[in-house]
């Protein structure tokens, strides 16, 4: 099945931060408001909340605020993102900030290497005693991603020595010898941080203990009960997840927690989506670097079980806010989706991960449906304020907020924005592959010399890409460059000369292997009509409903633009849908038609009647999903209700 | 505005249960089914659950079962129930286990008239500390009406004598006096009882302490507050209302039992439905009998506002399970509606109310909406089994049980069931009225004489409907006969002779005035096409969807006939519809045209894709809704997805 070759990230390894460069006219902006505007904003809630002023470790019962146990991984999510953006753009005000909160975690740093601000002062003592709620090894997760990421950008070891120790120590705390514990943590985190660590450090045992966390998870005797009995108490949540109080199932934290099973014989993702995204690219991770087949088997059959079953147009995943997870098969409510914004990326993290397995376009098509929609919708476009949930429809009461008392989405959302480079390239050998399409360029290492890829292109907005060879000497290599799935009439030429891309795809990219020299160049033409997207016939909530998308958006229409009322619209079938600016949302293309709409005025007092409403034409726009609720709060659809011909006026 | 007079039971007084026969094949059976299956099987249960052992008063703490607050009104409804059933077909059986009842009841009562059993067992010394919550007068009211209902069916007053001196206690307690308490029950129940006591018995204080507590009602200071300050503890349901848990209202109690202002302020229907319907039906009593015109004037305004705004096409009420009862304008969801039996039943309480002081059909076409749709859909076709609440859709989980906990829907069916005769006729001194169409016949006193009107029908399945007078000499009076709302084309001859319709028509009534002889006839002629409903384009659940009904009845699609998936249905607006009869279902009539249905099998394994699932034709069986669920569990919807089209094979 897979190489048994230790390939560090894969066998097709991202290009690092530092490689590429992004220059266009959509995630650039972003990428810049993130540093301007929501770096320093976060690191201000992080400063008045107190989680900064927390790691003085001076917390004195009966005080506020009261250190609590999410605490660390918001701060080490935060320098995180900073340490991608100084590995981009230098700031010494930024390097000191993220300097001074290292140093404040150093020095919380116990002797032994354990470091967790609320087991040090709120509950010392009580240690690794609630792994299944009590986050402690989900926040060490973030802390060593914290320091690898710290340390790929500025070279410097000040948090990376920190999160190694911390690491030993849990190395020695947790395993099957004897006197050790044989646990994992109730949200999956660790497991991934300590790939990572491996591959920047080489360091194996941080590799086997993540192999070691995967495959424990979901043995018998299960470790969360035998843990509860050795506490004799019900865990920090209780008797319940944290959001599931009124739920009858005797054992609801199982399936919550992913520990029903061990992962390499679950068949159906279950349970809180953020969790369950995690796992899974840890596991595609410690699969791809150990060679495991029956944990890759297990990938890809989840995989394709999320994606055919459980998944949002929107790339959103977790139906409900009751678990903030997964439900049933095929239910997939619109109003009261969860979508969580860290769940979608998640699973940008996981798909990112079995692409550098397979250079797949099953994975890069979900993780590019997910990127410009479910993750991009969670933070408004001035980059201050973020969604937690993200439905696809809405009466007009959701809207984006600055901070949550529980803060994993915005400092998510900076973090992956912040090393949204990693997403663009990678490199097998002599393959050079373009996953996505952003305007700017990715520089490899091909025997030794530097092939820079440019980039080309309006995309998302125009379906134009081109994608420019820039080396000293001519040098043989492949280009694989995506075909988009959503995209039915691919073009592509070489330096002018039409391909015929049947007969150059492979897994959904076209491979292009010759002798380039400096300025070859690819064009990539991939037209953007306008689309109607269907749900399968199961998704109960999309039944006589289409959704408009073009390119990687979909779409969605707003009060704002089509008269207040969105649950009145309909789409005629036939109804020519074409592409606009729009004064509101500059640089934006959005979708203009000519919709129906119930016209109300005609009805009575009566609640039931024996005649239908009317209905008017209306001109309908539809704005693409990540850029909704960047006005005044309103109504929302993006599965809009279709009828089968227009309004008859 | 209302004649000042002291007409026992309104202007429009109904005919008493031995004054009418109902001898159809409609509700007959069902009668026979309520006495020989339902009134039984309820009484086991009374036994079963300790709720007639209570009344020995002689639990212990620590002892299983534990008495309810709510299960004196249990015994009582079952006793109300019994003495209806009696009042019609004599029972050596029954009666002996209804004097039995009493006699427990009658031992069971204190000193100084005094009678509840949690109150006297569980929480002695407790008394009227917890109105809001303990339903104490809410049982009082339902051991009142048992004691009236108990007193007509058999002329005995052993149970009426007890619940005088209760309500005399009742007296004492409460009033505007100096050491009265000024206050009045959470549960609404104990006003419209006093009414009834006092028509039975012409004492004017039941009237008036009926009107104390009517007006006293949402006055400030408010009455919970105090008592509750007073009391030192939150009460029985603590500080939420008890299925409402989660909600952020300060002042959640206050429109949950319709205290949040004077009733004769209020101007929307709100809060717990059950509770809202037994006000607004001992509003109309205590108008009507004080010839209160501000009381009225709210009822009528109360009763615009519900039935134009928050009730289903069946007559069920209440939206939400959350506080048993009504959310927001317009907010009628099918599958979540809450419609609890007792709702609907209490809507036939107060329309009865409404009709006897305005004989207008907007009131009984409401209450013939309700009691042939949402209060009969609460009890299975055998007359064992009940539902509590009535969704208008269903994915197949929703199912009739026997009992509940709280067990108040059952014995509100039999009780309505067992009444059933005095919603069918009334009189207002020579002008007869026919509010329901029942095979069967109403004896009426006219100037001395009796008057018999037989009714020959086979409604609710056609609409002929054939009235013959008895008499014994020529008489003369008006027969005022109702052409319900739905019918569009309704035609009236007087013993042959065609009336002209708009001519006779008094709101809503074909009245005839004239001296009838022995075996004069009317003939209605009410056609029952299949008619196509539509909702309010404000009631978003409904949108684009189609109900279906013929005369009275609402019917709903079943997946017993519908292949499985009723979701994947659709009704397009040109099919005709036609009438068949159904082996299922003996003596019904369904509803059959050619549907549309999404052919799911084309459909491979993506969640997405670019052109809609095809439509196959299906032949479409629409049945009754208050016949569902009497085959096997599946799912059901009464509102089908409309399509402009059918099927294009």
């Amino acid at each position: 099945m897979i190489d048994k070759l230790r390939v560090a990230g894969g066998r097709y390894r991202p290009l690092g931060l530092s490689s590429v460069v992004i220059a266009d006219a959509f995630w650039a902006p972003a990428m810049t408001r993130v540093r301007e505007i929501t770096l320093p904003a976060q690191h201000q809630q992080l400063r008045d909340t107190g989680r900064l002023d927390a790691l003085r470790l001076d917390w004195r019962p009966g005080t506020e605020p009261k250190p609590h146990i999410f605490w660390d991984s918001d701060v080490a999510k935060w320098l995180e993102a900073a340490s991608h953006s100084l590995a981009a753009v230098p700031d010494e005000q930024l390097e000191q900030q993220v300097d001074e909160a290292i140093e404040l975690l150093a020095n919380a740093q116990h002797d032994d290497g354990y470091l967790n601000t609320y087991f040090t002062v709120v509950e010392p003592g009580r240690r690794w005693t609630d792994l299944r709620d009590a986050h402690e090894l989900y926040c060490a997760g973030h802390l060593i991603e914290a320091g690898v990421a710290h340390f790929e950008a500025t070279g410097k070891r000040s948090l990376l020595d920190v999160v190694m120790r911390y690491a030993d120590h849990i190395d020695a705390v947790f395993g099957l010898a004897p006197g050790q514990k044989h646990g994992y943590d109730g949200h999956e985190e660790i497991e991934l941080a300590l790939v990572k660590l491996y591959r920047v450090t080489g360091v194996d045992r941080y590799l086997q203990l993540a192999a070691y966390f995967v495959d424990e998870r979901g043995r018998q005797p299960y470790f969360f009960d035998q843990e509860a009995a050795e506490r004799g108490t019900p865990g920090f949540f209780g008797s319940r997840p944290p959001f599931d109080r009124r739920q009858q199932d005797p054992e609801p934290f199982r399936e919550y927690n992913q520990s029903q099973a061990p992962v390499r014989e679950q068949r159906e993702v279950v349970g809180h989506a953020v969790r369950a995204m995690y796992l899974y690219s840890a596991v595609a991770d410690v699969a791809v670097e150990t060679g495991d087949d029956g944990l890759l088997a297990a990938c890809r059959r989840l995989w394709g079980h999320l994606t055919t079953r459980r998944m949002y147009i929107t790339g959103g995943i977790g139906s409900t806010a009751r678990i903030e997870g997964f439900t049933e098969d095929f239910d997939l409510p619109n109003e009261s989706a969860y979508a969580e914004t860290c769940a979608a990326i998640g699973l940008v993290l996981w798909a990112h991960r079995m692409a550098a397995i397979d250079r797949d376009r099953r994975y890069v098509d979900v993780l590019e449906r997910s990127l410009y929609n479910g993750v991009l919708a969670g933070i408004s476009d001035d980059g201050s304020c973020f969604f937690y949930d993200n439905p696809l429809a809405s009466h007009g009461a959701h809207h984006r907020q600055k901070w949550f008392g529980v803060a994993c989405c915005p400092p998510n959302l900076a973090r992956l924005l912040t090393s949204l480079g990693r997403y663009v390239y990678a490199q097998r050998d002599n393959e050079l592959v373009v996953h996505l399409f952003v305007a700017g360029s990715g520089a490899f290492d091909v025997d030794g010399q530097t092939v820079t890829v440019e980039q080309r292109t309006e995309y998302p907005w125009d379906g134009t890409v081109e994608l420019v060879m820039r080396v000293d000497r001519p040098v043989t290599f492949t280009l694989a460059t995506r075909i988009p799935g959503w995209c039915d009439d691919p073009r592509i030429s070489v330096h002018g000369e039409p391909l015929d891309v049947d007969a150059v795809i492979d897994r959904g990219y076209a491979c292009v292997n010759r002798k380039w020299r400096d300025g070859d160049s690819v064009r990539l033409e991939l037209p953007m009509p306008v689309r109607r997207c269907y749900a399968h016939p199961r998704v109960i909530a999309d039944i006589g409903r289409v959704a408009v998308a073009r390119g990687p958006l979909v779409y969605c229409v707003e009060g704002a633009d089509n008269g207040g009322d969105v649950e009145h619209l309909t789409l005629p079938r036939d109804t020519m849908l074409t592409t606009a600016e729009h004064d509101d949302l500059p640089g934006t293309i959005v979708v203009k038609g000519t919709g129906a709409k119930i016209d109300a005025a005609d009805w009575d007092d009566a609640l039931y009647r024996d005649s239908p409403a009317h209905r008017v034409p209306v001109e309908l726009t539809a704005v693409p999903y990540h850029s909704w609720d960047n006005r005044a709060p309103g109504p929302m659809q993006v599965w809009i209700r279709e009828s089968e011909f227009g309004a008859r006026p």
